[in-house]
C-alpha cells in the first residue's frame, strides 16, 4: 500500500492531531517479540513516559502493611484460540500464574478481561472460559474482577484475554541477575520448544508436528520446591516465554555483565521438536515455553536442587544445560560435541508473533 | 458473507475443536454496551463458569491482613485515538481510576497492557503514553507493572489498553443499590452526554458538533467530599460511562426492586449536547460519561451532600435529578413540565461501540 495513502488514512482513523511524515517510525512486530528490540523500545519509549523503573521483572512488589504483595500483567493474543495441549483460557490464566510463581510469589487474584469481535460464536467463548475456569482452580487462584468490551468485526481477531494477577512473595526470593557469578550453574526445568512448535503446527496445519503438545503449565509446584530446598542460592528464576532460554539468558547476560556457555548435548529437547526444527531450520533454544523455566543456582547446591526438582513429576526431565562465564564478546555460546562452542544468536525479528 | 463460509472460515482460523453450525450464537455488540444485553450475557455466559459472584460492582474487595484493598479491570478499546477533552492514554487511567472511586476506594497502583497493531506510527504511542502519564499524575496513582504485546497488522485496530488498578478501601462504603429505599434522592455530577458526543464527533467528523468536549476527568476529588460528608446516607455511587445514566438506573432499579423517577428539567444538559441530540434524535440519559457519577442519597442528606459537592470546582453543576419510587412497571420514568411522565428506555443495542 501507498505508504501516503496508508497514512492518511490511519490519521483519519486515529485522528492524532500531530502531523505524521508518512516515513514516521512504525511499531514492529519485533517489538513484540520479548528480546532484544523488546527491551530497547520499553527503555527508550516506554519507561522514560510512564516514569517507570527501567528493570524488567515478571512481577512487581507492592507493600501494604508488612505485606509484600506481588503484581504483574498480560495480554494474550495466541493465534489460533486452541492448539494441541491448551487454549487462549487456560493459557491466560497459567501465564499469569507463573509470572507471579517465577518472581517467588504465591499467586491469590486474578482479574480477567475479555475483548471479544462481533460475531465470535459464543460457544468458542464458552470453551475458552471452562479452561480459564479451570486452570483457576488447578492453579489455586481466584478470578476476583473481569470487564468484557465487544468491538466491531475486523477491530480485534476473535478474542484478546488480559489477565492481571495478584500474589504474594515468599521468604526466599531469587536475588536476580546482578548476583550471578561465573561458576553458578544454568538449570531447565524440561524439554524446550514445545509450546512454540505446537502454535506454529496448529497455526500452519504442518500434519508432521501434530504430534507436539504445548507444554503449558503451572510452574508453582517446581518452583516452590526448588526455592524451598535452593534458598538464597536460586539467584535468578524466569519462565522462558517470548524468545524461548535464548531471550531469557540474553537479558541476564545483559544484566549481569557475564556470559554464558551451554552444553548442547544436555539441553533436553523432545524428538518431535528436535526433528521439526531440522526441517524447518529453526533453533530449539529460540523458541517459546509455556511451562518451561530456567534458574541459575549457586554450584554448590545444583544438584540437590536440580534432584528435588526432578522428584516433582511433571519437572522429571529437568536438566543442568550449563554454566555462567566471566563475560566475553558472545554473550551466550553452546558447546557441541566436537569444535569451539558456536555464538548463540539473541532472537531478533519474531518469527513467531501471537505465541502467547 | 454467506455464513457457512464465514463459518468454516473463522474455524479455520481459530481451529476450535467443536464443529459449530453455522447459524450458532454470536457474540454482538449490544453485549459490550454495558446495560441489559451485558448483564444477561455476564450471569448467563461468564459468571457461572468462571465461579464469580453475579453482582456487578465497579470494584472487588480483596482482604489483606486488616486492610481492604479493591481492585478493578478495564480493556479500553475507544476510536478514535484522540477526541475532544481525551485520548486513549488519558481515558486508560481515569477511567480505571474513576470506578475505583465511586467504590469508595483511594486509587494506589495501576497496571497497563499495551496491545500494539504493527505499523502504528510510534508518534502515536508516545503521545499517548505521554498522556497516560499526566493523568496518572493528576490522579496520584503509579503505574507498577505492564505488558506489550504487538499483532499483525489488522489484528487489532491500532491500539488498545488495559489498565487494571488497585486500591485501599475508605471508611464508607456505599451500601449499594439493595439499601435503596423510596424517597432517596438521586444526584448527578454534572452535565450528561459530553463523552458521548465529543467521541461520536470525532468519529464520524461532525462539524457541528465539534464544540463537544469530553467531560473525562477524576472523579476522586467529588467523590471524597460526597462520602466524607453523606457518610452512610450515600447509598449508591456509580460512573455513568457506557450506557449513561439511564444504564446506571436500569441497573439500580434491578437490584433494588425500586422505580426512579427523574425531573426533565433539572436534568443538567448542556446547550451543544442539547442541540446535538435533538438534530441526531439521541436521548443524554443514554450517552457514555467519562467523568460523571450518579448517586443516590438519603432525602434528609441530599441538599447537604449537593452543596458540598458543588463546592468542588469541577462539580459546580452538580444536580439532584429524581427520586426513587415504589416499584412500578416502568424501572425509570422522566416527569415532563406538562403531562404524565414518560417511561425512559434501557439501551440496548450499542448505539455507539468502542466509546470507551
Amino acid at each position: 500500500m501507498n505508504p501516503e495513502a496508508d497514512n492518511s488514512l490511519r490519521m483519519s482513523r486515529w485522528n492524532c492531531p500531530v502531523e505524521l511524515p508518512a516515513d514516521s517510525e512504525r511499531v514492529s512486530l519485533s517489538i513484540g517479540e520479548g528480546a532484544r528490540h523488546t527491551r530497547r523500545f520499553l527503555q527508550k519509549t516506554v519507561f522514560p513516559r510512564l516514569r517507570c523503573s527501567s528493570s524488567i521483572t515478571d512481577a512487581t512488589l507492592i507493600e501494604v502493611e508488612q505485606r509484600r504483595l506481588a503484581i504483574c500483567t498480560d495480554s494474550h493474543t495466541v493465534t489460533p484460540l486452541f492448539f494441541p495441549g491448551g487454549d487462549l483460557g487456560s493459557l491466560s490464566v497459567i501465564g499469569t500464574v507463573n509470572d507471579l510463581a517465577v518472581s517467588g510469589a504465591m499467586p491469590c487474584w486474578l482479574t480477567m478481561s475479555l475483548i471479544l469481535e462481533e460475531g465470535l460464536p459464543v460457544t468458542v467463548l464458552e470453551r475458552l472460559l471452562d479452561s480459564a475456569a479451570a486452570a483457576a482452580q488447578q492453579c489455586d487462584v481466584t478470578i476476583v474482577a473481569g470487564d468484557t468490551k465487544v468491538v466491531p468485526r475486523g477491530a480485534v481477531d476473535g478474542i484478546f484475554i488480559n489477565t492481571t494477577g495478584v500474589g504474594e512473595f515468599g521468604d526466599s526470593i531469587p536475588a536476580g541477575p546482578k548476583s550471578l557469578e561465573p561458576g553458578d550453574r544454568l538449570l531447565v526445568s524440561g524439554p524446550i520448544g514445545q509450546h512454540g512448535l505446537a502454535v506454529l503446527s496448529s497455526r500452519q496445519g504442518m500434519a508432521f508436528l501434530n504430534a507436539v503438545e504445548s507444554d503449558l503449565k503451572c510452574l508453582l509446584p517446581g518452583v516452590s520446591e526448588v526455592l524451598k530446598r535452593g534458598g538464597a542460592s536460586v539467584k535468578c528464576l524466569r519462565d522462558a516465554t517470548r524468545g524461548g532460554v535464548s531471550a531469557v539468558l540474553h537479558e541476564w547476560a545483559e544484566e549481569a555483565n557475564v556470559s554464558f556457555e551451554l552444553d548442547q548435548s544436555s539441553i533436553p529437547v523432545s524428538r518431535q521438536v528436535r526433528g521439526a526444527c531440522e526441517i524447518l531450520g529453526l533453533e530449539p533454544l529460540h523458541l517459546a515455553n509455556e511451562g518451561t523455566f530456567v534458574a541459575a543456582v549457586a554450584p554448590a547446591c545444583a544438584e540437590e536442587v536440580l534432584n528435588v526438582l526432578r522428584s516433582v513429576p511433571q519437572f522429571r526431565e529437568a536438566t543442568l544445560i550449563g554454566t555462567v562465564m566471566p563475560k566475553s564478546v558472545t554473550p551466550v555460546a553452546v558447546r557441541r560435541l566436537f569444535g569451539s562452542p558456536i555464538p548463540l544468536d539473541e532472537p531478533a525479528g519474531a518469527p513467531f508473533p501471537r505465541i502467547c
